[in-house]
């Protein structure tokens, strides 16, 4: 839902990556802003912390009359996928809710039963919280502290040329409901982190084409990726049939933001073995290996009619 | 500048305590949602982490025309003056900011600015942020990690009857200025609970009257102030005086929210060498005994008039 309110002002990687150079940080900063979580060496033996925040503004990530449970459970849900993403554990929750005036109480309350069943279900602790006025429309910060055992940590960068490219689940279509309902990934991210280190790891929240270009500028290399290959989720078809202004399917499997699953980068030679026990482990996740990483910089795409080059700007979020 | 737009919405104090009751925690969390931040046993040995969240919202906290310099002052300010509620140390921060329509990239960088030098003055680590659209107004979430030394941590909790009531600062009036350039008083803070560990501690966000009041509630106690001890704001006496619509200064004492001050309970006996000390380590930083905690519940004021009863509600956001 986020590209439902374009806008003209600045580019958002632009400003933010200018933003970026102006963040003091500390020696105890492992990796500062610019992975799906900050990286954090708080003194724990062993351990480093995750730190991630994150937002959903009704009308932009959800529309008025979404259902409060999953507006509460998506808000979780984005900044546990950030956590997924580098295969941490997310441990500690907090809440900031901007309430439009006259917001009805028991609204917020099934928010908060909805983020506190998905908090439940994955061990995180909700432990504190602040509301204010934001007059116009609901807003939902929420900060998260994860952990992850310090050779598990899975960064954006760390992609090798040969590596292959792997997704989780199905893409593009997610506006037809699975960004609302979708699973954070986080058992199938430390199980992968526990049985095949992948070399490099983000979470698909922005479409695969922009996503994994954040993987190809870290790892100064690009990707061939085949059409055959690609999890296209039925919504996206479905929608490509019902309208002629809908994105063509793997357009929409490419660029479609919130799809929260896991796009990594693997060695190659263990990739069978991989699919399998990962299928034994997860049967209701799919798992594909969508391309590789070559050298050239770039995204392209084998189709059966040849060779396409893709922009890896997926979806911006302010143009 | 937080009552600037009145709702008629619930009661927030009341909502957020049926919100408490539903959140999940964990053994490792020592204090939840309820005090300034929460407290948290993330396995550093000798040391809690304090969480904290909390956002400021243009045209509630901030007016459109603010120097936006001062709002990432404030909006990093705001929450620097929990932790230092529970004397403890910022560590790292992270930033949502929620940005309306074709909004200036200048000014968010001027925001990024103001915030980036206070944390630098503060050893704090910008670690991470996210933008979304927020269509009509600018909104900045902040969430900050720090961390106390077990034996120092000072809660909401512990005051006793014949403890003396402290406040650093001055009270009121907040609005003419103080509310968008206010230092928090971390060391302060720090040398208090390192010199003479107050018995209970809160900042001053909402006004004294409810936020004293907390410290009241927690201790199932009241407390006796005297009207000739507060150290009233220059500025509430001014607009006193200007303006026969605006609060006698000493109910702007009471009740103006956002002096960010620490209002703290100490027992009898060495109020006069804290004093004393306290004047030589911050020269510019009053430091006021005004009043006593006592055993029946409620908040009085002694005037030369006689013996008033003040609510202990405070500056309520949402009423």
């Amino acid at each position: 839902m986020s590209n439902a309110t374009p806008s003209s002002g600045p580019d958002e990687f632009e400003l933010i990556s200018r933003l970026k150079a102006k963040l003091p940080t500390g020696d105890s900063v492992v990796v500062g802003a610019g992975d799906d979580c900050a990286v954090i060496d708080v003194g724990v033996p062993g351990k480093w912390q995750l730190h991630k925040t994150d937002a959903v503004v009704e009308g932009v990530h959800f529309t008025k009359d979404a259902d409060p449970r999953q507006i509460g459970h998506k808000a979780l849900g984005r900044a546990l996928s950030d956590i997924a993403a580098m295969a941490g554990t997310p441990r500690w929750a907090t809440v900031t809710l901007g309430l439009p005036d006259g917001f009805d109480a028991e609204r917020v309350e099934s928010i908060y039963d909805g983020m506190a069943a998905l908090a439940k279900r994955h061990d995180v602790s909700l432990v504190g919280g602040e509301t204010v006025v934001n007059p116009e429309r609901l807003f939902i910060g929420v900060s998260l502290v994860g952990e992850i055992a310090r050779d598990k940590c899975i960064l954006r960068s760390g992609a090798s040329v040969g590596d292959g490219v792997w997704v989780t689940g199905e893409l593009g279509g997610s506006i037809a409901g699975h960004h609302i309902a979708f699973t954070p990934r986080l058992a199938e991210a430390r199980w992968l982190a526990a049985h095949c280190q992948p070399s490099a790891m983000i979470d698909l929240s922005d479409g695969l084409a922009g996503d994994l270009g954040h993987l190809l500028t870290e790892a100064n290399a690009g990707a061939e990726l085949l059409e055959r290959a690609l999890p296209i989720r039925r919504e996206a078809r479905l929608r490509a049939r019902e309208s002629e202004a809908a994105k063509p399917p793997l357009l929409a499997a490419l660029t479609d933001g919130e799809d929260y699953e896991l796009c990594f980068t693997l060695g190659k030679g263990s990739a069978v073995a991989l699919l399998d026990q990962f299928k034994q482990e997860f049967p209701d996740t799919p798992l594909s290996c969508i391309g590789k990483i070559v050298e050239r910089p770039g995204l392209k795409i084998r189709q059966k009619s040849g060779i396409m080059k893709i922009a890896t700007r997926g979806h911006v979020h302010f143009q």
